[in-house]
């Protein structure tokens, strides 16, 4: 039973939606955002980001006789679960290589692009030059989707993986950076395409 | 001989330091941002997201017998050469673990928050607002590596690792984004202790 320290954000939901395309048995442990409650003591000795998600694995990564492990980060996470449990990550070498192409650009690319654009947005000094610099990145981004998932049915390739429920939390919500999943006809079928899965429904419950 | 299409950035020096350690032959292909090269449509065959660095490696994933493969996204390059190349990532699978979690870390945290503190610095349009934002996100999280790196010499722990590497480009150019590393004297030490390696050195000319 694998602890998820959770809240429902588009890193958040990740976990869930793994765990269930998986399998694996988990719990989920709410943690309150507004209350600051990723920032307590005892959670910074799981994440010393301070940040959700984060697991607590009490078998440990070399099975049941092991310690308990904990990780943190969204895709050390997915990472960590694929390998362990053995999916949602190609066998093939080349697929494999894609979906972590995929996996790192999200990480790095569309969720603190999404994120900076969502927040100037809404914040109440308005700067208009930060807010076309999120949006234009966050629109050329999606592009980038778009044109992957003209050629191919998910990111990795042939298969559904780790680095398609990266991307679903970000781009299911495109409208918060202000990107109009209209505009990205590939992208708005494939984030359809997954909130269908019988997993991705129990996970959002 | 493995091409790195290169540019001297802070994420394009990972990858020859990563080749330098791993004593792997490479060639760099210099990229010329500045006029745009990186949107060029041969690369883009390579890099569909139009950014440096990236990689083709004329034996492929499956060793000599292969087709060439490519490789983009900084992390998905470096987790590829240590997973082929079997080094700069601890065999015990709780430090392994430790290593992707800082990997992570520095893709969707450090590398982008330094990033965008940099850019708001260098504003013609000054956005105070901004600069705050991301100078004080990037000293967050260069706290973050403080407390793990008065623990253990290296992020993942005992060992140098590709998480080590991923971070040195931006830290050892903190100042870009408005941090002191006097105030954060183990990673000060550490970039030292790194920029002294002579793998990094040859990297770096």
């Amino acid at each position: 039973m694998i602890d998820v320290y959770y809240a429902p954000t588009p890193n958040g939901i990740k976990i869930p939606i793994a765990l269930e395309e998986l399998g694996v048995p988990y719990r989920l442990i709410p943690v309150n955002l507004s209350a600051n409650e990723q920032k307590r003591p005892e959670f910074l000795k799981i994440n010393p980001n301070g940040r959700i998600p984060a697991i607590v694995d009490p078998d440990g990564p070399d099975g049941p006789d092991g310690e308990p492990v904990s990780v943190f980060e969204s895709g050390a996470i997915l990472q960590y679960l694929a390998e362990k449990f053995g999916g949602l990550l190609p066998k093939p070498a080349r697929e494999r290589i894609r979906a972590f192409e995929y996996l790192y650009f999200q990480i790095g690319g569309v969720g603190p692009m999404f994120g900076q654009a969502g927040w100037f947005m809404r914040h109440p000094e308005k700067m208009p030059a930060g807010i076309e610099r999120y949006q234009a990145e966050s629109r050329r981004l999606t592009a980038v989707l778009e044109a992957r998932l003209q050629e191919s049915p998910w990111l990795a390739g042939d298969e559904y993986s780790i680095a398609d429920i990266a991307h679903f939390g970000w781009l299911r919500s495109a409208g918060y950076a202000g990107v109009k999943l209209e505009d990205f006809p590939a992208v708005k079928a494939w984030v359809e395409r997954i909130a269908q899965r019988p997993a991705v429904k129990r996970a959002l419950g």
